[in-house]
């Protein structure tokens, strides 16, 4: 082993840095990058810690400062401004100027003699003096002639100009780092645009807004519906398949083995004689026309997500042009997908373990590509969990490589491990478990491990109370009021959630029994839905979807913090902004059946506020304004009229004092 | 980015694996290393995953199975059986023939038609023949027909063979690996011998061994102390150093800075112009005569563990020697050591950043091997965490890669932080904060971070309830009965563990007022002891120490669990063997002052005990036996007697129906 005598300084325990740098950590532009790291010495010396940070291409480290928080662990912090690659490490060195200044105020502390210590220190600033610009090291030497004539045991007169601003700040500008320790990995950070934090999304088949009975919508039709999409507050629209539907084992309604003449079959049985994934159905459109659509919903700010299902239908084109890219049975027939006992006939998987595995990946990757060509930039995968991580790592980057500004939604309700490569690999946004979770443990406990945990860092939740597969108990036997809360907490839980509509608005309930399952499924019928049922929660969405966009504090996940309340029932937790500017309560009752009531407990320090003071709070959903007190204070929530607050912390109430003629 | 389509399963969470590999993890021959890792493919295919291991210097790797635990993680065991390095990764891969089983089954249950299945399941054994030896390739032939020849629809034959043990294991033994993952990574793990675990360390000044007033000991008159040391169940002698002292500002009675002729001054003041690091302290004797007192130790089964304190008497003569190792001040005078306002004025630490550092490492690594020459093997570091990391690092590689069996304690009472980093990169035991942890949060807290927290896995704990440094007030205040608890603590919460004698066993309890350091501290002076004040613990250590010897489950530190008693000043905790052969229970009153009682709680199954049974508990302490049943029973222990139970679970005790002539 050779030797090294310098790197004195142990750099370890850096974070983030994802499985040892192997993956990137992610943020949106906007956002800040705080680094952790370790950071200590043998000895007594004083230490000092940079990150070093850069944007990909350029060639020279930005520098931002690091301090110490407690047992040798250190934190500083950098801003993303670009929509692109950063990398940063972190620089430590022993500081011989700290140490010495350090060591001096607790001789003199003590009363010790210090003229030697002058001497030492004389020292050093000579070396600071041949590192620094012309200017500075004549004020140094100024400072440094004061020192130097002080003759007296307790330097008297060089106390003063050693411990002053003006001169420390000089001397620590110009440190001898040549002995410093360089983390030894450079660490990435991968960079997406702000939708990839803050998006409303609303998933619907355009084949259901038609304009009546045995009128399926196209389109044109879906044109007429984004003005109310837009009015609810919704940003991304998420279509599900929209390509040729195939014809053979085509299935029937409540996914029946044979479909009738008229069913409309699966949309994620793809490819049909009319095509496959580059194609159009031809019963919603051309590609002129969903492009004449994606541009009317760009007038209401509406992005259009495209799904992306990598499976055919027994019918699909591929399935002629490249059987090489499909299993077959030792029958010679083509193998269909299934996760015994079940089967799902109608649909084939690819094989991207064949022979010819790199045409296929390269042919999958130009599907992504041509509808990139078309406008789409968000992408909801359907079922990523059942395709290699390799291929997903590999398309993602080669997409991004190019269009940086493209989001990759995994639609994964699968194991913990699996998800989080998932993200880790390049996906931006994440399905959650939060579909299942009901009860105040479960959902601190989840929001806890999501936004304290190490997916923090690279796993972005998108939250959906359901999902076409996905009508959970909660709904089933909660009625209205566990829609509205549901939709309040995925909303304000997190940044990023979405509702599958209309059936979440008309507050469609009808399962099959004992299943999550919709009874009548869009999936395998055209629905015609009663858009102007009166019951349906469409302006209380648009209130709430309002909120968000109107509030900061809930536009990123990562603030979320849990207080106490009195009633297991009720869940209280707030959200606000980093200078304080924006401070959200959210009270939401997790019982649709009774009316419940606590009091919730606030952390007002936290909040800037006074314990013995009042202070406003304004319910955002109903208008109501209240005026509370110290930290604890009373809620009631109905649920049969809204089952939460969504409050807005008010400056403190103005008092006697502040009245213009009290003094 | 290139794309890769085999290596579908990922591997990922490998543990241990300390700082990414930089460090490697420690056991001593006959321990285990069990391996985890978070192990999953995509998709459903069931997963086969091994240990790859191997000694180094061997080329191929042995492998041992993993079997999944929960959610994704698997875990498999290897054992060390020689004293050298060991190596090892991970390997996994999806394994067909596994998931065609368990899909197999599954449709079987559901009544599903399974004729095609049995077509591809005769596919994989068609492939597996092919790499199966001659002999297991005409059974699996065999097995093959039968399931070829069953045409019925539930494969009504075929089954029994398939899911056949013979049939299964068979297949198992020749998986198809190509595609298999292997973890990127090669881990190592440092093997010490199992005294680098299991050790029982008393320390002693050897010139305090004198016949009487006035007549200062040395190695001859040490070696009348061998016996009573080796009665006592000791089997490291460590010795503070034992070079020539200082005679240069030498201090004096309690550290006075001005020290009297009669006084021999602080051992770690090394070096005068008797001589250095190589040399002995003439009072003491010659090198032949500390050879011949290590060669007397050796029959009473002790070795001798030397103190290596790497800082000079300002007498030393490398300061002459080697005046370029020494940083001067600016007047030219020596700098002694200090850590501001407190000075070492008897001490001149050694500069490791000096322009000729690599003479000085090498001359310090001489050092050291000087000594192993001469037969030392265990060496107790003094104050490491002053030094700097890489000299260590790179000492401890130079001496252990021709002495694996060398052991260094790191005397580092220090930072968290610091302490596991000397642990990482080579201490072999490292004192603790046992000294200061005295409720029983504090010690389950520390314990639970000592044995399941990271540091499990390179930092193995030495405990001293006191050192010629530190007497602590719980010592001080304590009386007899706090040294008998403290023994009983260090003794068995940790498999090595040590004192200061004879100060300990005297009950030594006065310390200047408002420290911790002892009064008339022996570390200034030669002491006189009377060895044989009826009032010491010899007796009660001895046994204590010979209940180690007797008793495997206390020669661990991993294997502690903590219980129930409903009172807080009774600490309970087991250890046992995994063949559960060996099984202890421990019962301490932390409470010096008064007798304490409460019910404490086993966990009878983790002991194979039955809850509905008796058993019997023997105190090894008092030899008293109690019969004990069920869960819950009750302790009473008295600090002014002996103020803990140190208990063996003997077998489940005899009933009637045990009896001859009961049937």
């Amino acid at each position: 082993m050779n030797p090294v005598n310098n790197k004195r300084v142990i750099i370890e325990g850096v974070w983030p840095e994802i499985d040892g740098g192997r993956f990137p950590a992610k943020r949106v532009t906007g956002e800040k990058v705080t680094v952790e790291a370790d950071i200590f010495s043998d000895g007594h010396d004083e230490i000092s810690a940079v990150i070093l940070y850069k944007k990909a291409g350029e060639k020279g480290w930005r520098e931002a400062c690091m301090k110490l928080l407690v047992n040798d662990k250190w934190e500083g912090v950098f801003t993303i401004t670009d929509l692109t690659a950063y990398y940063y490490t972190v620089e430590a060195w022993a500081d011989p100027f700290k140490t010495w200044q350090k060591d001096l105020k607790k001789k003199l502390d003590a009363g010790q003699d210090v003229k030697m210590d002058l001497l030492v220190g004389i020292g050093l600033m000579e070396k600071t003096i041949g590192l620094a610009s012309v200017k500075d090291a004549k004020r140094l030497k100024e400072f440094m002639d004061i020192i130097k004539n002080d003759k007296t045991r307790s330097g008297d007169k060089a106390v003063p100009v050693i411990f002053s601003d003006d001169f420390t700040s000089l001397m620590f500008s110009y440190p001898d780092r040549s002995g410093a320790t360089r983390y030894d990995k450079e660490l990435e950070v991968a960079v997406d645009r702000p939708k990839a934090l803050f998006s409303t999304w609303y998933e619907m088949f355009p084949r259901s807004c038609g304009s009546g009975p045995g009128k399926p919508g196209s389109f044109k039709t879906c044109k007429t519906m984004l003005s109310e999409i837009a009015r609810m507050g919704f940003d991304v629209l998420y279509l599900p398949p929209i390509h040729p539907v195939g014809k053979k084992n085509r299935k029937g309604k409540n996914n029946t083995v044979i479909a009738q003449k008229e069913d409309p079959g699966s949309p994620w049985a793809i490819g049909s004689e009319e095509g496959g994934h580059k194609s159009i159905d031809p019963s919603l459109g051309t590609i002129k026309d969903f492009q004449d659509f994606m541009e009317e919903a760009g007038k209401y700010g509406i992005e259009i997500a495209m799904d992306i299902a990598f499976q055919c239908s027994p019918s699909h084109p591929y399935i002629k042009e490249h059987p090489e890219w499909f299993k077959k049975c030792p029958d010679g027939t083509m193998q269909y997908a299934e996760n015994p006992p079940k089967k799902y006939e109608d649909i084939v998987p690819f094989n991207f373990e064949s022979d010819k595995w790199k045409e296929l990946w390269e042919e999958l990757k130009s599907i992504v590509l041509f509808w990139i060509e078309k406008g789409v930039r968000i992408f909801r995968v359907d079922n990523p969990h059942t395709k290699p991580f390799n291929f997903w790592e590999w398309l993602i980057k080669e997409i991004k490589k190019d269009y940086p500004d493209a989001i990759f939604l995994a639609e994964a309700f699968t194991r913990p491990k699996v998800m989080h490569r998932l993200a880790k690999l390049g996906f931006t946004q994440s399905y959650t478990y939060f579909t299942w979770r009901n009860k105040k443990y479960e959902l601190t406990g989840y929001l806890e491990e999501l936004t304290r945990g190490e997916g923090r860092e690279y796993l972005r939740p998108n939250f959906w109370p359901n999902t076409p597969d996905i009508l959970p108990e909660y709904l089933q036997y909660g009625g209205r009021s566990a829609f509205l809360a549901r939709l309040i907490l995925a909303a304000t839980l997190s940044s990023n959630y979405g509702v599958f509509g209309p059936e979440y608005e008309l507050c469609i309930s009808n399962a099959i029994a004992g299943k999550e399952e919709y009874l009548d499924s869009e999936k395998y019928e055209v629905k015609n839905w009663d858009w102007n049922n009166p019951d349906n929660l469409r302006d209380i969405i648009a209130r709430v979807n309002r909120i968000r966009r109107e509030n900061p504090a809930l536009q990123t996940t990562w603030n979320i913090k849990f207080h106490d309340v009195d009633n297991e029932l009720i869940l209280f937790y707030s959200k606000k902004t980093e200078d304080l500017s924006n401070i959200i309560l959210v009270a939401v009752n997790l019982d649709p059946h009774h009316r419940q009531s606590g009091w919730v407990k606030l952390p007002l320090n936290e909040f800037g506020l006074d314990l013995g003071e009042s202070y406003l709070v304004h319910d955002l959903l109903s208008d109501d304004k209240y005026i509370w007190k110290g930290e604890s204070n009373y809620i009631e929530l109905n649920p049969f009229i809204v089952p939460a607050h969504i409050f807005c912390v008010k400056n403190r109430l103005r008092r006697e004092t502040d009245f213009d003629y009290y003094m």
